[in-house]
């Protein structure tokens, strides 16, 4: 809070838009004012910021699902705040929110627009992980669109990130077997270990494409596409008729700015399409929010109580750590969800 | 009939695998003695054999939903016979049935393995198109995956053809906007002012894209995919969010030998299906029948006598015509449903 009563946000803007990776020159950090919440409105604390892998693209101007961050706007993402002030009948100063209010370090909301959290059920942080948007996209995509059946073969990459744990675990208590791929023997053993995959695979081994067909003798049935690039390149043979794949993230191929080299696979991967009767499905979370939010509430809070569910986060400390820690993400470099503590 | 009794098949094998466009010298043309019917079994004289863009499929060893034809074995194929001889208790010499009897002049078959047809509610040969495999796909593929709205727009390509044809005007039927492909003036004419199109866009046009994209002004909601190739390309562009791409041929794509050179589309392709939350699915008729067939029939039957869904067929007279047929066939050069007269 400033000298005069004013309370000011440390927030971080687009800069300039990236040519492939993301460099830090693409991001500033900016202190603005903010104005005094009107009312129905909140003044938020930012305790936690949400990092994920879709925020490259609304760095780029290219048509998505969602419009562009503009040039000197405060990048977008998910936030777990304290409310400082309210002007909102149903809030009142020391409640715990989720709000939308991106990269800074306080801000003014509209108080129908945030929802608030019960810091006794859960971790705070868990509202931006496996109780929120990631947990979220696993549960909806998996069962909506890949609807595992028991014995059926479930491969999800990126398998110790936040959607790719939820949706092996997920798969395992629908009865499916799941088969993780993740970077490096460390990720791996987690996955095995502590999320308690049927199998999983190094992508980084030389071996990969050999031990990923080992790892599935059955084949695959689903394939929770959250990655694409060489991952995907290696799954999609080993796909069964009638196979599903929801596709909810590209992480590998964000930064491309064009397309790769030939040959030109896209006539051969219709003509997998039509003869195993594949479905493949896009999805973006907030399509399924209305029909099965409530469900996931339910169902993740239950089997998290009954250890069924293990998720794990990275929380790197501070605003200004954002851009480096986004930029390791893009490139796989953490490890868990990765969340920034703001406050 | 020989002079001893026995019956006489005359037979068209497969001679040898195409290494691309098939020709003449893939197919031999046989006669054999076919064996007495034994008990359950009818002999059928073949009246009519279906020529369909699948068989291409089956001509190759490559990996399929279905068994390939091996070496020296009649070419598989739907068939109306007439019942010549019968030792089964529901058929009777002079019935009408829908067999799989292939490319061949007489048969002897299963009679459970057969399906008796009312020559007097429909044209014999339609058992083969509108009311038979190729108008089920449509039917099937439109209304259980592409499932299109009233309102919005539908696109097919092949649109003077068998499941073309039938795609567009269900559409129609179910308060869509159907826009038809087709190649050439003549074949534009007839889906406009036959078959009702509401446009129709000549894929032989230098304009094609340009055409294409002023007939979708509102996108394209639901593109039923029987073509690939070029049309594919352009059509994929255009897709709304949310649309649904029923996969059910590949016929532009079929002789092709190996993929083609790049730049690589797949990566952009899972680009648009994410950014899009498109729905791509492939889908052989057979999926649907134990759940669709019965209101299949008797839609379209009740569709036909309404005037709402007209057909075209393409008869070409004599079993030995069928190599040269089915070439023409791929080729995009038969107009309306391809149908051999064998008696």
């Amino acid at each position: 809070m400033s000298t005069n009563g004013t309370v000011q946000s440390t927030q971080i803007v687009l800069a300039s838009r990236p040519d492939g990776e993301p460099t830090v020159d693409n991001f500033r950090v900016e202190t603005v004012d903010l104005p005094q919440p009107g009312d129905g409105q909140v003044l938020l604390r930012v305790l936690y910021l949400s990092l994920d892998p879709y925020m490259r693209g609304r760095m780029s101007t290219a048509k998505s699902y969602a419009d562009p961050v503009e040039i000197g706007d405060v990048m977008v993402g998910g936030t777990v705040a304290e409310v400082i002030e309210s002007r909102h009948p149903n809030l009142s100063a020391g409640d715990h929110v989720l709000s939308y209010s991106g990269w800074r370090s306080h801000a003014v909301e509209n108080g129908n627009h945030v929802r608030k959290l019960d810091a006794s059920s859960a971790p705070l942080s868990t509202a931006l992980g496996v109780l929120g948007m990631p947990g979220f996209t696993a549960y909806s995509g998996l069962l909506r669109i890949g609807q595992p059946q028991p014995g059926e073969t479930v491969v999800v990459a990126a398998a110790s990130g936040p959607v790719g744990s939820a949706v092996g675990q997920i798969a395992k208590i629908k009865g499916a077997r799941a088969v993780g791929i993740a970077g490096g023997p460390e990720k791996c053993a987690h996955v095995r270990d502590e999320l308690g995959f049927d199998a999983v695979v190094d992508h980084r081994s030389p071996t990969f494409v050999e031990d990923l067909k080992a790892a599935v003798p059955d084949g695959i049935d689903v394939y929770f596409e959250n990655v694409g690039g060489a991952v995907a390149s290696a799954v999609l043979p080993l796909l069964n008729t009638f196979a599903r794949v929801p596709v909810c993230g590209l992480v590998a191929q964000y930064n491309t700015t064009e397309a790769p080299d030939g040959p030109d696979r896209l006539p051969g991967f219709f003509g997998s399409v039509l003869v195993k009767s594949l479905t493949i499905r896009g999805f973006i979370q907030q399509e399924f929010v209305p029909t099965m939010q409530d469900d996931f509430h339910r169902d993740v809070t239950q089997w998290i109580g009954e250890g069924k569910i293990a998720y794990k986060e990275d929380i790197v400390d501070g605003l200004e750590s954002a851009p480096e820690a986004f930029m390791g993400l893009l490139a796989g470099r953490n490890f868990g969800k990765l969340v920034i503590r703001v406050a």
